[in-house]
């Protein structure tokens, strides 16, 4: 039974797993505006690019609810005000603007007669089908990833692209899924993956909770375990792919990618096709997000630096496409350069 | 002002800053058996490849203090106990035993008809030197660092290299304190060192305190740096070396070594002499301390990984010798092999 990590509540808020408190407390949310969606977007409440693009979708109708009865002028203006705000909780992931952009353009292309209640039962639809699509993509991604898995594989992984991070059962996790569905025989190394954890405290419980095997490391023992010949094949997510084939996924990746690249083990990047951002040439015009310096002074409340230490806190760090292996999407296991036209579904 | 990591308190016991409770309370702990003594090398009350062969000597001499009226065969006796007790503290670092066989020879070479009291004095007299010798290597290791450490150098360290982990201004960070008092502009950047946190909890400490410029980054981080070539150099200890140059170090530092050669970054191991074994041919025969998982899943006493997550922890990992640029140890930058002689002088 895959976890749901979010979800309509009975009254039509979004329902969220807040993600901050595991593996401690399983605590659920129920966000009615633009700017609670927007705040647990921000806070890590919600992650993982699929993830926040249905989140955002979802909070622009929980948000619109109230402009039912709003002209279509009216409604449509407050929609936007809405997804700017949902826009700008994070910079670095694409899903994010790209779910926002998808649903104005429904909006938009709504007949003229329509009044409120039309185009936010229409906005609802979409949200909806763009949830239902990103469980879709998860599964095919799973597919498609499942042909790189031998029996008896032992795979590493790094951050959270499970069920936690999509609407599905994931990302670079989803082969994992699969794997395990039919009897396959995998094992999972997870990197805990400083400074929030989303290995131990997010992939870790996902992975127990499934029954499937694992076991979790420290970021820096990665390298031994390669070393040692323990890792069959690297797979990680993306928040953003470029046209050439570089992406940008949770800090650590790229090191990753290196010591793989080092040790002949083979590197994947599995995320849906919705991931790719034509609009970038390379990595280095990908937006990396700054987070507070405090994530990585404390730990739990405590002080783990003395007082008066700085501290950089990049969330992503940036791959080159030479790395990669292969790219597992939902169209298939792809090399890029990655074209246009309908790229952004 | 250096830290003073160890001392004799004014009662002749072993007198340690408990290095786990920094950076958020600084406790010092008077030690007066070979238990106490080894428990806190197990704990990490004392830690660092150096100051725990010292804290070994001066734990010998504390716990021997009672044997001064015995005579010599008993001391004798007595005092082997206790080497034994105090070198199975940990597995890894030679320090440790090369202090305590170093301690039982000078006793065993006392003139036979001198009493307790005659060999327990020459056993502090030993401590004592092993201790001043520490510290005045440490000057030396750091006279050697500073012709690779150019104005403005920009270095990565990883875990705790300094006046915490020796008898004096520390190892790889001597080159650094040296720099710093002579005016020159350095910078550290210091990887935080999961599990334990060494870097962010003592070096960072300690670079604060000595008001050296420097920069907390979480372990995952350093390979992003040195693609921004914001690294000029790496500097790392040493637990063990072996006649071949292979090292153990802290858990990371085979990773950083890969990727430093991956980035034409170089990269050197600092250690005092002693810190070779030559005994062992090459790494493969490192015996490698695994530690609890309970320092991986857990975090300042909270579970950071679900119930039932299973974890790897090794404390070391090894590097072989073919990614070093040179060792910086007291007799200068030297290359392998090692031979023995007088090796462990």
């Amino acid at each position: 039974m895959t976890i749901q990590a979010i979800s309509w509540s009975p009254s039509g808020a979004v329902r969220i797993i807040d993600q901050r408190a595991l593996p401690e407390a399983e605590i659920t949310r129920d966000l009615e505006s633009a700017e609670s969606v927007a705040e647990a977007i921000r806070q890590l409440q919600v992650r993982g690019a699929p993830l926040i693009g249905i989140a955002a979708a979802m909070g622009l109708v929980a948000a619109t609810r109230e402009q039912r009865t709003a002209s279509r002028a009216d409604f449509l203006a407050r929609a936007k005000e809405f997804a700017a705000l949902l826009g700008a909780a994070r910079p670095t992931a694409v899903n994010l603007r790209w779910a926002l952009a998808r649903m104005l353009r429904v909006a938009d292309e709504t007949p003229g007669d329509a009044g409120g209640a039309d185009l936010w039962e229409r906005l609802r639809a979409e949200a909806t089908a763009i949830w239902e699509e990103d469980r879709a993509m998860c599964r095919r991604i799973g597919e498609h990833g499942l042909t790189i898995l031998a029996d008896g594989a032992q795979v590493l992984t790094h951050c959270n692209t499970g069920a936690l991070a999509t609407g599905g059962i994931g990302t670079a996790l989803a082969p994992i899924y699969l794997a395990y569905e039919r009897g396959r025989k995998v094992h999972v190394y997870v990197d805990e993956t400083r400074p929030l954890l989303q290995g131990s405290r997010l992939t870790m419980w996902e992975l127990v909770h499934a029954g499937i095997s694992c076991t979790l490391i420290t970021d820096s023992s990665a390298a031994a375990l390669m070393r040692q010949a323990k890792i069959d094949v690297v797979m990680v997510g993306a928040d953003r792919i470029c046209a050439n084939g570089d992406f940008a996924n949770k800090i650590g990746t790229y090191g990753l990618a290196v010591l793989a690249r080092h040790h002949g083990v083979p590197f994947y990047c599995a995320a849906p096709w919705s991931t790719v951002d034509v609009t970038l040439a390379d990595g280095d015009l990908i937006p990396i997000e700054q987070r507070s310096p405090a994530e990585v002074t404390m730990i739990a409340g405590r002080p783990t630096a003395p007082d008066g230490a700085t501290a950089l806190n990049p969330a992503f760090d940036v791959t080159p496409a030479r790395y990669v292996t292969g790219f597992v999407t939902d169209r298939g296991i792809v090399q890029p350069p990655f074209s246009g036209g309908e790229s952004q579904s």
